[in-house]
Order: structure tokens, then sequence, then C-alpha cells
């Protein structure tokens, strides 16, 4: 069994932080995994913790006591949030996007493992200062952001359906109004959610907020507790049922006539969880 | 601007090879983001490489000439695979998932980003060998893992829905039979898959095979290529529609009465892809 050359121990240990957010990882296990002493360990975090909170990427936060450790905790510099959300508004002003009835096609964006990761590290940074046990999305598109996001916060995702299925067991079903007016039952599994969870609900679009309403009735029939909103884009409209939300994007107006989409970077407000920048 | 040390460059290279799974990174940007020799640079990269390597995570892969650079290729060690899907079996044997019908509910694994990261490691290591253009899945329980599966292949994800939506813009549709027998059109947008992409199908459960018999129905629709097909979860039937893919798990038996589930890992091979342990 060799000592770890530092190096080495840095490479390894940024991998593993890195790839697992929020997780605790017992420093004792760093230490008889490359049979180093406990002050080299604490000198390599103290490396990995500076590179990772000059280039906005995060920090490592370290736990004292026997049940103890260290974890990443993700985040991303505003000007790269800006950057970022500023080439997501410029695909989406894209007027090959409208569709029949005014609808933006976005499939693409939401397939585009990449851009995923991007947004779910914003809305990471966005959402992880609050105590989150779960994350609540609606099938179908926006279910690849809600993972993308869980997987930065390290929580699991529960995700409510319109369409019920055997396979979810017995569910809890509320009703809810789109746009358009038609009302469409919303069903989540009742094993899916503990009691008294504290729930961060992410989609990828917003009109009337008619679906996000249905999920925080939902979260009220299960006793859990609403700890924020995020949607990757919101629409125009006349009334909104929702007051409290973070979007990264905001659609202005499409003018179907002139095929121009005029859109915004949303309503969130960066600043305030990143240390640097 | 100050030279950035060792020990430095190689926790922020790490991090950025790591996050980036086949995403090729030109060697000229890291020289000058550190301020330093090229020669360094390589020094660097062969140390993460080894790193990489010896601890079964895959490997860094050189791409010589102007437009080359450097790409962290993810794999998994064959002790490891089978370590997670030992976990995973018991974890499908648990007969609290038994549901009326004798189906099980998978949502909570489903919903779980480690297990899901894990997962798609997995595929990302038994498919990477193959030229993959997309991953196509269909909603909604089978999109996380695809989800997991692109990031770590950096492709992107395309959605077959059984439910028809506007957001979607022109859709091509075939029909499906289950084991129920009963029939579901099944759509995919038009301009979510190009002519002639090389195709990769995730799902989460499969018995008859209809559903990916479907999909595979939609790729000779688009004169794609099916590359391969890989499931969680491959469930005991009479007939089964497919002769090719790829399980994770199998599960053997459900016995209502005696409320047990027997469970194997499924019919994956493991070994050749990796080039350690």
């Amino acid at each position: 069994m060799d000592k770890w050359k530092r190096s080495s121990r840095l490479t390894d240990m940024t991998q593993q932080l890195i790839t697992q957010p929020y997780r605790l990882l017992p420093l004792p296990v760093f230490a008889s995994r490359y049979h180093s002493a406990k002050s080299s360990i604490s000198e390599d975090l103290a490396i990995i913790d500076e590179v990772l909170r000059k280039e906005g990427n995060g920090r490592l936060e370290t736990v004292a006591g026997a049940t103890g450790g260290v974890r990443y905790i993700p985040s991303m510099s505003n000007q790269l949030i800006k950057q970022i959300l500023t080439v997501l508004c410029k695909q989406l002003a894209n007027p090959d996007r409208i569709l029949t009835g005014g609808f933006l096609y976005l499939s693409d964006l939401l397939g585009d493992p990449e851009l995923l990761r991007q947004l779910g590290k914003i809305f990471a940074t966005l959402f992880g200062g609050r105590e989150i046990d779960s994350i609540l999305t609606v099938e179908t598109k926006g279910i690849p952001l809600a993972y993308a996001t869980a997987a930065y916060l390290n929580v699991p995702v529960v995700i409510a359906r319109y369409d019920y299925r055997v396979t979810e067991g017995s569910v809890v079903t509320v009703n809810t109004t789109g746009s358009n007016h038609r009302i469409r039952p919303l069903s989540l599994s009742k094993r899916s959610l503990a009691e008294g969870s504290r729930v961060l609900v992410i989609d990828d679009f917003m009109k009337g907020g008619g679906t996000i309403y249905g999920m925080m009735e939902l979260l009220v029939e299960f006793h859990a507790e609403l700890v924020g909103v995020g949607v990757m884009v919101e629409s125009p409209t006349v009334e909104r049922r929702i007051d409290s939300y973070v979007s990264l994007a905001a659609i202005r107006e499409i003018d179907m006539e002139q095929r121009e989409i005029i859109v915004e970077i949303g309503n969130l407000e960066v600043g305030e969880k990143n240390e640097e920048s």
C-alpha cells in the first residue's frame, strides 16, 4: 500500500467531491484511502476550497465532530450566470421556435445535457441556502431540469402526473386549470413524499401558473412546505396565480406577424448567494 | 496574472474535465488560463489520467492536431458496477414495492439522483464505445435515467410521448401494444431527431418490450439507426418483442402470495469496456 502523492490525492478528492455535491464525506475515509496523515488531507482540502472559491465554482464545507466530514457546496458566479442566461435568451428568441397557436418549441433546450447541467447549477445556487427535502415537478418536460437541479442539491425528485398510472400506487389528486380553462386532474403518488417535507418546485415553463398552483395544492394535501418555485421560462399573461417564483428567462412578447420573440433574463436576483464576484 | 501552482491546476482541470464528459477541451485554453507552459499542462493531464485509470473512473483521451484537445471518457470498474447492481437488486427485492396487479413501485429509485448518476455512468460504460448522436426514451419514468446517461455521454435526450402536445410541433406517430394488448399511439416531434441519427434507447422497465418496439418503429420512420437498448429492469414475460438489449437488473419472479420478489443482476456483460480490474 503506497502512500498517495499530493497531486494524485488532489485529483481523486476533487473528482469525488465534485461528483457528489452536498454529500458529507468523512475525513477518516480519505486518510485511510490515501494512507496519508489527516493534516495532509486538511491541506489538500484547503487547496481545493481555495480553487473552487477563486473560480466561482462553489466551496467546501467542513463539518466538525465524530459524524463530521467535508462536502462540496456547488455554486456559480454571477458573471457566469449572466453569461449563460444571455445565451439562453438568445436561443429562446430564435423565431424558428414559434409553433402554431403561438406556442414555443423548447424540447431541444430541455434535451441538451450541457445546458441542463448549467441551469441545474444555477437553481442550486439560487436555492442552495434553503433546507430542501425534495424537488417536485410535473411530467413531462420539467423532469430533466428538476433532475439536473436535484443532482446538484442531492435531493430526490418527485413527479406529479396528469396521467394516473397503476405503477404509482395510491395517489392524491387535485384539479388544475390551464390557460385554456380546461380542468385536468393532477396526481402525486402517496408514498413519493413524506408528510412535512420541505419542497422546491421546478418546472420548465410558466404562463398563468395553473400547473404550479396545482402542485402547491398537492403540497397542502401532503402537509408539505413549499420552499420555493423555479421556472426556466416565464411567458406573458394577463393574470398569474403565483406571486412568488424565480424565473431564469422571461418572454415579454411573441409577435406572430413579425415572427419576433422578445426575451429578457428572468426575475432572479443574483448576488446574495455568491461570495465571489 | 499569477502562474498557477500545479496543485491548483490539477484541482481546476479535474473539475472541468469531470463535469464535461466527452467534451473536447482545447489544450491552449488550459495553457493560457493557467499561464503555464504546454509541457506542464501535459504533465498535469498525465497525472489526472493515471489516477482516473487506477481508480477505475475512466480515462483521458488526447486528440492531436489543430482542432485537438483532451476529453474525459467516463467509465466504471466491473467491481463497482457489480457492487452497485447488487445493492439495486436488494432494493428491488423489497416486497413493499408490490402494488395491486403485481406492478412494482420504482419511482423512489428513479427519483434518487445518486443512484441515477451511478446507473447513468454504468450505461455510459456499456455503450460508450459506440458512436451515439442521441438518446431516445419515452415519458415519464425513463426520462431521469435517460438524462443521467446523456450527461455522461454528452448527447441530447429525445422524448417520445403517448400524450401528444401542441408544444412538440409536427410529430410522427406509430402505434404500440402493451402487455394488456391495448393499442396506444406513440409520437416523436419531427424536429427532435435529425435523419440518419445514431440512437441509443434507454428506458426504466421492460416487460414484453412493446414500448421499446414502438420506439424502434419511430426510429425507422426517422431513418435513424438503433445503436443499442438499455433498460434498468427487465421483468419476466412469455414472449418478448426485442431480442437485443442490455438490462441492469432482471426480475425473475414476483410471488404475490409469499410477497417475495426474486431479482438478479441483468444480462449486461461487464469487462470488455474496462481496462482496469
